[in-house]
């Protein structure tokens, strides 16, 4: 994929944690995603779909994961103890966020959404097919870890 | 999630099974998707959206995965050996035409498709947002277990 395209999901990420949840997000380098090995707790994935087609996965540590899913909710971090549905909902809900404000700077492609779905595992290790060559982006915040990987593949014909 | 939306997603199950992969397919009952347990070894999750956002994962057990990959790229099940790049792009590619077929037959929700991801873990535990009631259906075919879990919601507006 061009890297151009990434872009989009960087500034969406950053406004994400930043607007929604007031959590300052710091970005680290770009690589190819089947070479970026940290795999975290939880990821939030959706797809999208019209002129191109793509994938993000909004890969949380688990702390970020139950810290921002304390914030959505209003609640005192320490009422939030497992990766339960209200933190298996606020994560579908970041990567709903994320997805949709990169659709926004990316109206060329005339984009759709997928309805999100939420990965746990131990932890869970999300791969694309060969011809992809996602990219995925480590972030730092005050709370941990995470990464996005994105997937994004213009279209001759809408898909 | 209304149970008829299931049936284009089962019949293009057993049709990807039977026309590409000459594979055989029983389908077992619905079951909402948070009620169902079996996790198998990897998934081939891929995003719909349009007049409807969707998500459809395809979960394979391992033999199945191996099986399908093989007859995929005329290849010896002996030479397929674990679950690598091949078996990951053919795990992928059924995602990829069982969204596609199910989609012809959904036309009223001008649906387009997202790119696949594909996932492995220890095995991957994938939930979907608690307001989409995902639904399940278990499978058996001679290679071994697998299943298909559907959420999908009309939209008044294209997401």
């Amino acid at each position: 994929m061009q890297v151009e395209y990434i872009n989009p999901f960087i500034r969406s990420m950053t406004k994400t944690f930043d607007t929604m949840l007031g959590c300052e997000i710091k970005r680290g380098s770009l690589i190819l995603a089947s070479d970026f090995k940290a795999n975290y707790d939880i990821c939030g994935v959706i797809g999208l779909s019209g002129r191109a087609q793509g994938v993000v996965v909004v890969n949380l540590s688990r702390d970020v994961a139950m810290q921002a899913a304390a914030t959505m909710l209003m609640m005192d971090p320490s009422e939030v103890t497992d990766l339960n549905e209200d933190v298996i909902d606020a994560v579908g809900e970041i990567a709903n966020m994320v997805a949709g404000a990169a659709k926004a700077e990316l109206d060329e492609f005339e984009l759709s959404i997928s309805l999100p779905n939420v990965v746990v595992g131990a932890p869970p290790d999300i791969r694309f097919p060969s011809e992809v060559h996602a990219i995925a982006i480590p972030f730092e915040c005050p709370w941990g870890a995470m990464s996005i990987k994105v997937g994004f593949t213009p279209c001759s014909v809408p898909a």
